[in-house]
């Protein structure tokens, strides 16, 4: 038997399966694990710093053990490049643009054999402080007008380098999801006059069995209409659109936050692949309305041409019963 | 370098690798080629009709080599079921419904060893038609909202069973992406007062370069903004919003152009797997702004993080290369 549910701000709908959902075991055979590594032939570890183009954002090193602790370089295949003119032309009824923006990499640690997830509190901090960094110096561009951070993790999520890292994006445009959410949250504010993910995290922790984690300032739960089984969303506790104004102590607190959701999926699921994203607002115009967060969502069941077409999500598992394992994880 | 483009309909953005786009070899190591087979463990070869639920639709054997030659049965392990009332009902500011819906197999050749690229024109018009008289018949039922057509081939493609089947889905909401195209061609046909893919197709006819294939009633080409490598949509040169309406002539002119896709893209890329999806309108109501056509999806480049936060995708190749490499192809 199942169950479908409406996501609240973007209207997207998800067959959940509540008889007899997957438990964790079920999920193993489906994911490739993350591959082999070879730290001698790595463009990202120390000693293959000419191998990158040259960094725009560093952090030194704490002990002696490396020669930096955290990079930010340019992709050297980028997707968008920076030097050129924003131009954009019709094409009869299509519409094409140059393909301007910045596409930069964040290497998260200098060892090759740790994972964001065994990162301590202090060097996650300095992960978060990179983004906000990096997104302070791209917004000065005014050709851009929003910026995807992003983490690819494991080779069935997209990872192409073994090497940890994330990825920022910088776009002339809005992304079509983003708008979607933008508006949805927006349609949300119109009416009620509050804020649908303030709302949302409300009635999470009134509910309580989908809450994975809570401190200060942030919460962390598997959504109701989660599109994976063991989706989480990290969500702040206090109401702001604007990611990179996070102060000091938020981002320390952000930063145990994002451990904290990486190490369960990490000791639950054997190191699985995942994507997470941070959902900000874009760079310029006014989105009071909006909630930045981040979502986490591990790439463990497959996706076919049912969701493809039709944005219908179907889960064999329940956000419940991935919460309680999730929460359950002792570490 | 890249370019970034647009489609007219849904306002999706795609990065698109106009310098040194990938060429076919580049593809091949992307993707999990389908996987060895096994005919008498499988449920769908004749002589297991009984590990089936009982036919609703089939189409009798032409030679003495099979009992049937197309079945037609519901889901054994059904992401939605039929014997359920549908009620919806608010969880705080969530929406949820019970799992009402159909979910039927299109068993396409009794021959385990056939894809449905090596049926013949026949056979494949009789898939077609078991499409069209599962439709008519799921349409009675009004609960019901729309039907969505798919078929998955190959593991990576997301198809569990080996032996090649399409699927129906009949939900009682209208998904998310199905309202975004339905609204972003209404918006073009009261701007234009004409249809956005009448005006796609016979502009895509009138550059060439990305047409892969045409007879009387339909033609197949790489939309200008494909989100996939060899991405192809076969398009009815006629308007008309609802496929089921399709006529014999029709079906057939349909089943060569979907052959003539299919076995160029498995010819070209040794059959890669692929996701297509029969976009329809909704069973109730007008969408006479509406055109139904097929989009077929090679699953041959991975869709990671930035995708999924952005609905924006980064494409290594051309749809021109791509309709070039696919054109060129002789059976």
């Amino acid at each position: 038997m199942t169950e479908l549910r409406q996501d609240p701000i973007v209207g997207r709908w998800v067959i959940v399966q509540t008889e007899s959902p997957w438990d964790v075991d079920d999920f193993h055979q489906h994911y490739v694990p993350v591959e082999k590594r070879h730290p001698e032939k790595c463009f990202f570890c120390p000693g293959h710093e000419q191998d990158t183009p040259p960094e725009v954002y560093s952090v030194p090193a704490v002990g002696e053990d490396f020669p930096w602790s955290l990079r930010v370089v340019p992709n050297k295949f980028p997707a968008l490049v920076i030097e050129q003119e924003l131009d954009s032309w019709p094409v009869g009824l299509y519409d094409a643009s140059t393909g301007v923006g910045a596409h930069e990499v964040v290497i998260e640690t200098p060892d090759h054999f740790k994972t964001l997830a065994d990162l301590s509190f202090e060097e996650i901090r300095e992960v978060i402080k990179a983004y906000k960094a990096r997104i302070e110096d791209l917004k000065k561009d005014d050709r851009f007008s929003y910026i995807m951070v992003f983490k690819n993790f494991g080779a069935s999520a997209g990872a192409s380098i073994e090497h940890d890292h994330s990825q920022l994006i910088a776009l002339p445009m809005i992304p079509k999801n983003v708008k979607d959410e933008l508006e949805g949250a927006k349609a949300y504010f119109d009416y009620r006059e509050r804020c649908i993910f303030c709302d949302m995290w409300k009635q999470e922790r009134a509910e309580g069995e989908r809450i994975i984690y809570e401190n200060e300032f942030f919460i962390t739960f598997s959504p109701f209409s989660a599109r994976f089984p063991f989706e989480m969303w990290i969500v702040p506790k206090y109401h702001c659109c604007e990611f990179s104004s996070i102060d000091d102590e938020r981002t320390y607190e952000l930063a145990k936050a994002l451990k904290d959701a990486l190490i369960r999926l990490k000791l639950l699921l054997h190191n699985p692949p995942y994507n997470f994203v941070v959902h900000i607002s874009p760079l310029r115009g006014n989105y009071e309305y909006y909630h930045w967060h981040i979502e986490i969502m591990p790439r463990i069941s497959k996706v076919a041409g049912f969701e493809w077409g039709s944005g219908f999500y179907i889960v064999p598992s329940t956000p419940e019963l991935c919460a309680k394992r999730l929460r359950d994880v002792i570490w």
